[in-house]
């Protein structure tokens, strides 16, 4: 049983690794069974087929953003703490790039991740939303609820595709830089609705972002 | 000749609706040839291959859009001229969704077009920068360099992505919605910069959006 328990496992790091370097449309099972050196057999015995591994690796996904986008929400008012979660969220967004680069691809191959992919574009609104509405009970955002909820949707929109903008746009490679340019715009859209002298904010967090490339 | 320019025409014309309605992967030119009703050795003869069917629309969608892009800016300050200026844009990226929709394996198979796409996104970024810029100078808005910029460059993946987020988030399938959606956030995303008692704007924007459904 231990030896099932490891070969299906490796086969999903595998899998996970080809399918974020190459494109998941350009990995094959036989190219995934000869990296780990088993049969095409052996992988079939564990995943009947590409899209069999594809949902795998979602749940896996899932339930890890999951965790991360309902961790008990202390909102501190500090830049830090923000940054560390809008950051964390990246990562595992980063760690599972090969589905966001193709998500129609793959929604049209695996119709029954379509409703469990749209469920988790709207958890990430509803955490925007009530992270938001902290922000404004603390006094740290003035905001109205028309403008929250706009807000909360474009954070949303952003989180799910800036990775992939700013490789396309600025042919930008290294994952970190293209990690942190994503948290500093995210926090930038909150940035015009600080009280009082705005535009101070948007120089803190310029030269915050700055401090971590 | 005359008959030669009419197949390629009727070739790209009926791809493009095949390509938007079922996703380009699903798409094979022995179908495309199918519903011409036209044999596949005589698409061939125009196109040879459905990368380079993919080539030709990219070339008529990137004029198009560079037109747009490009158009005389005359920045009156009124919602109705902005609105239509987004909605414009934003029609155009509808009618060639396919791309959008799959733009990672797409420029995988034709890697010619991704520095021409990237740079697609640039003007983007750059007619952002240049209308805002403008609306700077009127007083329409408030908004620092860094704000500006970072504020670019949003608005251009905001542009880029949005169709596919609703589509995916909402299950939503009018387009009309879609778009109209996507105006309205975009022009949100301008709101906390208007001088004056934001909220207005907000509330403004909110119901002019209302009418238009």
């Amino acid at each position: 049983m231990t030896g099932k328990v490891k070969t299906r496992d490796r086969i999903l790091k595998t899998a996970l690794a080809l399918f974020n370097e190459e494109g998941e449309a350009q990995v094959s099972t036989v190219e995934i069974a000869g990296v780990l050196e088993i049969s095409p057999g052996n992988l079939y015995y564990h995943f009947k087929g590409k899209e069999a591994i594809i949902e795998a690796l979602f749940d896996e996904f899932e339930e890890e953003i999951r965790q991360v986008l309902s961790a008990p929400i202390n909102r501190s008012l500090s830049i830090e703490d923000n940054w560390i979660f809008i950051y964390i969220v990246f990562e595992e967004i980063n760690d599972f790039r090969f589905f966001y680069n193709n998500l129609t691809g793959i929604l049209e191959r695996c119709p029954n991740l379509r409703p469990r992919f749209a469920k988790l574009l709207r958890l990430k609104e509803e955490t925007a939303t009530s992270i938001l509405a902290s922000l404004e009970q603390d006094g740290a955002i003035t905001c109205s609820r028309a403008e929250r909820t706009a807000l909360a949707s474009r954070f949303a929109a952003h989180l799910t595709f800036w990775l992939q903008f700013v490789s396309l746009a600025a042919s930008e490679t290294d994952r970190r830089r293209i990690i942190n340019n994503g948290v500093y715009s995210a926090m930038m859209m909150i940035a015009p609705y600080v009280p009082g002298d705005r535009s101070d904010f948007a120089e803190i967090l310029k030269d915050y972002f700055s401090a971590q490339n």
